[in-house]
């Protein structure tokens, strides 16, 4: 790539007071990332000249590449390409095919012409303008050489829904064709270890790999690890990350973890649990229920996030009270007796009570302690304490139920937080047992 | 306020590369913004020491009070406590308190003792600590005085878990105790009007509202107005916006929108349509049921992120296909031949059906296409077209059903986000609807 350093500047005064969040430069960052292009820095600016000039000269002292965005507005307070173009020399003109453009635009929505319009269509003479069909602004690039060498200036309208689509259709290709190297990456999904775990285990993948490099991603209990190799190639780089992708698969997790990395491996480029769940019922052409108590429709919920999930799942059932995990799914009031309502068995009839009830291959109960407070059934007559965190998940298929328990850690987290923690891990733990029943069937 | 201007760092490489977005720097700038300390700059660098350390040179040069997010994890590429002390020219010591806190938590989940804990527990002599209940890093304050006046940095860790409690927690209170002035926001939840017409709406409260300040937040189909004061005490504050918000609250909405304000609000103080639905079926002591086809679950899953949902909720259906919304809540052979699946009909009969299987005051039913593809259905013998985004909602109490059908526009979105956005706008509509149909009962 003939871009060694790049930086992404965000003009805005409302990202400095918080009031919304900058999507824009992790949307540059990662396009800009898979275009090979290395980004050393982020930064955010108000509407104020004086400190945006001072922003883009340090900018120019250290990256040859400098995507701006925001502050290109109609508007007296939009400076970012007067103060950008004086910064590099430029001089603005009216670039006509734009101004008629957004005169064109502004006939369309009734608005009345004024002096600003003409505004947003001045450009630097020499720039390479990038036509935005989603909104006013044009966005361009400007170029010049300059003591520490020859700098690119690219200025880009700052709403997500202007920015995203121009950035793919028009400045992508730009910077494309400017790179020999091809990059490209594979994200391998691991549920049931730690980021710390895998940091451990790939040590030396992390700390020495060159071609692909490997760097892990945490999530609540699930971890992304992301292979990126460069190339000649889209397909050799690809070709290069699957076969390491394999190579870890056989290594062993020892002493972190029983067995090898590839027990705890759900998918290869695949998003979610829930993903690589419902694509493989579907290419196994089986279907799930679930019957969940303390997730309360998490699970269901998460699996129906996937398009074409109605190949897998007819029906599932929210049985939040005892007298429901009896009316909807069978639970037999002895065992809600003999066990209470937090027991193995009661998950167990609630995995096999779904799935004889919808009719599905696989059957999914759920109960457990959601939250922070410790809960307190009665067993054969007598008051038990569980612990939040407590989760009974059962999978069942035609012959067998297989049931684990989670003890969640609730500990440090605020409540709203720790119940969402332990109804995601329970939801992500049934996800995951149903995958490997799944793989079995 | 002590601090003339201000800025925030993000350490992370992963934020170079797009893989997360920068949360935490819009959480920061709001809540220093709330506590009246101007912000100038925001900037993201690397797991770099060289460019961390020009970055926290620039940033000493500018800012009197800077607060950095990230790289204090236990492993060797987190180097940002260790930049920015010898940039303040601190020395770090072993900091006893939370070297045992931190042994606390790893002998708690069974996780061996290694030097790399102790790394997180080193700490300048002198630092104000704020104890992390989230989390193994603790956060802190140093002060130095440079050759431009009394400089703070301020590190925190950057997993959003755990910097947005120990902010609120330990961090607000002791930048608050620097200043004489209080700060106290209040939010109103809004649901069913925009941002931009809210904006419109309220533009004069917006434009010249000095105390309280008047701001208004996105989310999906949901707006939240952060109204701020500032007074003497936090209860003055507080006052001066429930004054304010009661005035909101009779706002006209015309031209933009039928009504008042108040049509739109669900809750003042209150973080979720769910917790307001929740709240309000608890204080009543009303019941809801569920019958969700294209949200899968998402009803559910929504009021049981609620703790006491379990008052409110005794069980709930996820009637995906056409037979289950006839076995699990009698939906009539002959509604879906005449009407279609995706009829108010059929979400009238869904809504019916849950109520009285499950013996709730309001049953809830969602029929409907998530998604980007247009669906096919028969009707009476005769192919329909039925529109990506079509949603049929009912909400029946004892006497009465009420459905309405949301046309929801996929606009310029990516398939996945087509899908989730339309799943979550029928899931809130019907939290909201069944909030509205609670409040007449």
């Amino acid at each position: 790539m003939k871009y060694k350093a790049c930086e992404i500047i965000s003009v805005g005064t409302e990202l400095l007071l918080g009031d919304i969040i900058n999507t824009d430069a992790a949307f540059l960052a990662r396009e800009l990332a898979a275009l090979g292009i290395p980004c050393y820095y982020q930064s955010v600016v108000g509407d104020n000249p004086a400190r945006l000039r001072t922003t883009l000269e340090t900018a120019l002292s250290r990256s040859d590449l400098i995507v701006l965005t925001g502050g290109l507005g109609p508007t007296a307070d939009d400076l970012t390409k007067e103060t950008a173009a004086a910064v590099m020399g430029k001089t603005l003109v009216l670039h006509e095919p734009s101004y008629a453009r957004i005169r064109d635009i502004l006939t369309k929505r009734n608005f009345p012409e004024t002096e600003n319009q003409k505004k947003q269509a001045m450009l630097p003479a020499d720039a390479v303008v990038f036509d935005n069909d989603y909104g006013t602004a044009p966005g361009f690039a400007m170029t010049a050489q300059t003591e520490n060498g020859e700098k690119t200036m690219i200025l880009l309208p700052g709403p997500p829904r202007e920015l995203e689509p121009l950035f793919s259709e028009r400045v992508r290709p730009y910077l494309a064709a400017q790179s020999e190297t091809m990059f490209c990456s594979v994200n391998i999904g691991m549920y049931g270890i730690g980021e710390a775990a895998v940091g451990h285990i790939l040590r030396d993948y992390m700390e020495h790999g060159q071609n692909p490099t490997v760097a892990p991603y945490c999530g609540e209990g699930e971890v992304r690890l992301r292979l990126t190799a460069r190339g000649n190639t889209e397909e050799a780089c690809r070709q290069l990350c699957l076969q390491l992708a394999e190579e870890i698969r056989g290594v062993s997790c020892e002493p972190y973890k029983p067995g090898t990395m590839n027990d705890y491996i759900f998918g290869i480029d695949c998003d979610s649990l829930q993903e690589a769940l419902v694509g493989l019922l579907r290419r196994k052409h089986l279907t799930v229920s679930a019957a969940e108590s303390c997730t309360g429709g998490y699970v269901a919920k998460r699996i129906t996030d996937i398009p074409g999930a109605s190949e897998v799942l007819s029906g599932a059932y929210v049985t939040y009270s005892e007298e429901t995990k009896q009316a909807m799914v069978g639970v037999q009031a002895e065992t809600l007796r003999d066990h209470s309502v937090y027991s193995a068995e009661v998950a167990a009839e609630m995995a096999r009570g779904c799935r004889a009830s919808v009719g599905a291959d696989i059957g999914i109960g759920i109960t457990g302690v959601a939250g922070t407070e410790d809960a307190v059934v009665t067993q054969n007559g007598v008051s038990v304490t569980v612990p939040a965190g407590t989760v009974y998940i059962a999978c069942a298929d035609a012959g067998n139920v297989t049931v684990e328990k989670l003890q969640l850690p609730p500990g440090r987290r605020a409540p709203s937080e720790a119940r969402e923690y332990v109804r995601r891990r329970a939801s992500s733990h049934a996800l995951f047992m149903a995958l490997r029943m799944a793989e079995k069937l």
